[in-house]
């Protein structure tokens, strides 16, 4: 039967989740049932808890029963209070200083352009208004979002998109394993781009320049490569050099996917009084049960809306959904309680070793990096050069689908930059509930998928 | 205790709902607590269902025990599916072939535009690139949305919008009570209005223009004017002439609040042949429970999809969410089975009639229009000249705080266009279940909040 939900393929039958319980799952794809899967990409690396949690399903079950919605421009809901005041106890004291509760990492992301450009307008700057990303960045499907991605998918929509010579900026993709240059450290790579963005800044004139956002660490874009010290410092110690908003998109890699404990994934990298402006949230904080992202607002911008006209413009009908921030807040609660952010920073730590072990000699798998419960490996024709698979072999999807054969879900896909520039990842992001023995399992079926993938390209002749 | 929330206002607290339960609801304000209040406006006009429906209660709690998340770009949901289904299967024959599942009317509106755009690139039209919208329009609040709105909210975020100049173009508002003119029938003023929208599409060169999008019915922007059935078939016809895509927006006004048993509001002025190409939906939806919205796609966009590239660029993370799928097909199978639709356009219908009838001699509703489940006052300072309230006033929001203490929730609201025109409105939106006991009561309380509402204005010299 062909597909009356217009995604990914318009015509043709869809993979479909038939079924779930802590990290496995059960999908049907062409016609196939395969059971006992490994959840290793929860999605979009979307799972905290596990698919099936029954403490999370009573929750919902007893907040159905309470919820009421209203209007937030209006009413404000009290769980919604509760959620940000549970979220902001759990960052650096005096990161945040208020939160907004949205639908979607896209959502979240289009809020705060438009919360920053407000900052910009209260405290008299209008004509600060550039906003610098970085190439290749994923931060969301929106328009407003995609204007500040830099992937290939925004292409075909930049006609359509905000000003993308004038306003929105790119500077350098933080990439070390293509970009790094031979006989550079990882801090003088760093270093290499903090100046290319200073310059940026400068060519641009720093009087109407915004802000800058980054992903705290890259997910599906590039990969989760973990940048050193230096690189989210220098960009924090640059924006405040030039006065400009710093803003981290931690939809993917935060909420407690790469936190030895807590929540904020650029604690890995910055000290408290270095935090964030401003803070795009999502995916792992509802775990999928619920659709909820949000956008963590600290003082600086805060207080210019407090001492300027003190109101907000505009609210979208389902922000700070009281359902919705009730789940996530049973979610946060269980998570805090089991420890389970500690748990998933040493489990995928684990996995990650496993795995560079593991994969070291293989001829596929170009590098294997990522921190905490966030991993990539990338996939390369010829490992000593680098080379890629030509972009049409979709060697991405096509290792996803040899990973689904070996029962474990994860995201392959094609990655590249607007220049035409692209790159095969398989991105790993399991549910924080995983445990040694699931990680060994999930290695060996890994490993397995490898040896099977790199045997059909060796007869088909692509390596 | 100041709210930590960055809604509306910053700092203050702000209203909560507190429960609800059919059409009433408590709110605390300001520490009094308001109980038996009637929600005449169920958020944003999201309520189809009233609050605390045990059904629906048991449909959720059903449903978190079998949902399972997955990402849509990789592995659907069936729910989704089901929904899409029964969605297209209650609109009229033939109108739509796919639906895709979106959190809210903002993202429905930002993919419709991006479905848009790659129509146009599948079919080799690149250069059809121009967006017509409406002057004091509302389609959300992300920046691509934004941009096709046509409200004073919009204006401080016009730099980082959709190129305001050369890609969103705006017609005139559809605004009988304050852009008919003297001696001019209704069909005449609507013929006006379709004289103007193909000047400015010749005008613009109509190979380069893409698409004209309305909302079938205007909510909050300037508040629920009924057209004639020249007016939608109209713009239809002028679409067909130019080979332009026509797209109605139906994420307040549709689902069911203006319906006499079926969904669609646009079936009140159009007949089936004349279904719009493209349509987003929201709000009634999900009744509030959970925060969906969607996109319908008709055959022509579909088969040029299908034709072509077949494979929609992008997916978001929370698209089609199996639980708030499920979820929405309970709302909607209730809503079907007990013919809710058509109750609330017949109770819709009466509560505008009495409320026109009470009103006549009010000093200050010069207007009380609408259809179905929808219906506004406007508010006016002088009626025989319709000069409006000073906007600093505020008169729209005051009206709304007055109602409350007349134990009724509507939105009340200083509307306005980006020239700085404004108007006070007062918007109905009742859930569905409403009944003629309850329209009664309704009613003597909204009478009761003009007469007292009037009686202030008057004291403070004000009318």
């Amino acid at each position: 039967m062909s597909s009356q939900v217009f995604h990914t393929t318009v015509t043709k039958p869809k993979a479909s989740a038939k079924d779930g319980k802590g990290i496995f799952m059960t999908v049907e794809k062409d016609g196939k049932v395969y059971t006992n899967v490994i959840d290793a990409i929860t999605g979009a690396a979307v799972g905290s808890l596990g698919w099936g949690d029954t403490d999370i399903q009573e929750a919902m079950a007893e907040a159905a029963k309470h919820h009421t919605y209203s209007f937030p421009g209006c009413i404000v809901s009290t769980a919604a209070e509760e959620l940000s005041k549970f979220y902001i106890d759990q960052c650096p004291k005096g990161a945040f200083k208020s939160a907004l509760w949205t639908c979607s990492g896209s959502e979240s992301n289009e809020n705060a352009l438009k919360i920053v450009r407000q900052y910009q307008l209260e405290r008299g700057r209008p004509e600060k208004l550039k906003i610098i990303s970085r190439e290749a960045s994923y931060h969301g499907f929106t328009l407003g979002a995609m204007s500040i991605g830099g992937g290939p998918r925004g292409v075909p929509f930049e006609d359509i998109m905000i000003d993308q010579k004038n306003v929105c900026l790119k500077m350098p993709m933080f990439y070390p394993y293509r970009r790094m240059k031979d006989g550079e450290t990882l801090e003088q790579y760093a270093q290499r781009l903090l100046d290319s963005l200073e310059q940026l800044i400068i060519e641009n004139d720093p009087n109407t320049v915004s802000m800058v956002i980054v992903e705290s660490m890259s997910g599906s874009s590039i990969g989760t490569p973990v940048p050193p010290k230096n690189y989210l410092k220098g960009i924090r110690d640059i924006c405040n050099k030039y006065d400009l908003i710093f803003m981290v998109d931690e939809v993917m890699c935060g909420t407690g996917r790469i936190n030895d404990g807590k929540l904020c994934c650029w604690e890995n990298f910055l000290a408290p009084e270095d935090a964030p402006d401003i803070q795009s949230v999502g995916k792992t904080l509802g775990s999928g049960y619920v659709t909820i992202a949000g956008v963590l607002v600290g003082p600086k911008i805060y207080n210019a809306f407090a001492e300027g006209s003190g109101v907000i413009v505009g609210a979208q009908t389902y922000h700070s959904h009281d359902f919705n921030c009730r789940v996530a807040l049973a979610v946060q609660q269980k998570v805090l309680k089991q420890n389970l952010t500690a748990n998933v920073f040493k489990m995928g730590n684990l996995m990650g070793d496993k795995l560079q072990k593991a994969l070291v000699d293989s001829k596929i798998v170009g590098d294997v990096r990522g921190l905490g419960g966030f991993w990539t490996l990338e996939l390369v024709k010829d490992k000593s050069t680098k080379e890629i698979f030509q972009p049409s072999l979709k060697i991405g999807s096509r290792f996803a689908n040899a990973a689904l054969e070996h029962k474990v879900n994860l995201m392959g896909l094609t990655g590249g930059n607007t220049t035409g520039e692209t790159w095969d990842i398989a991105v790993l992001g399991p549910s924080f509930i995983i445990t040694e023995k699931d990680v060994e399992l999930l290695c060996e079926r890994i490993v397995e998928t490898v040896k099977d993938f790199t045997k059909a390209l060796e007869t088909e002749g692509i390596v």
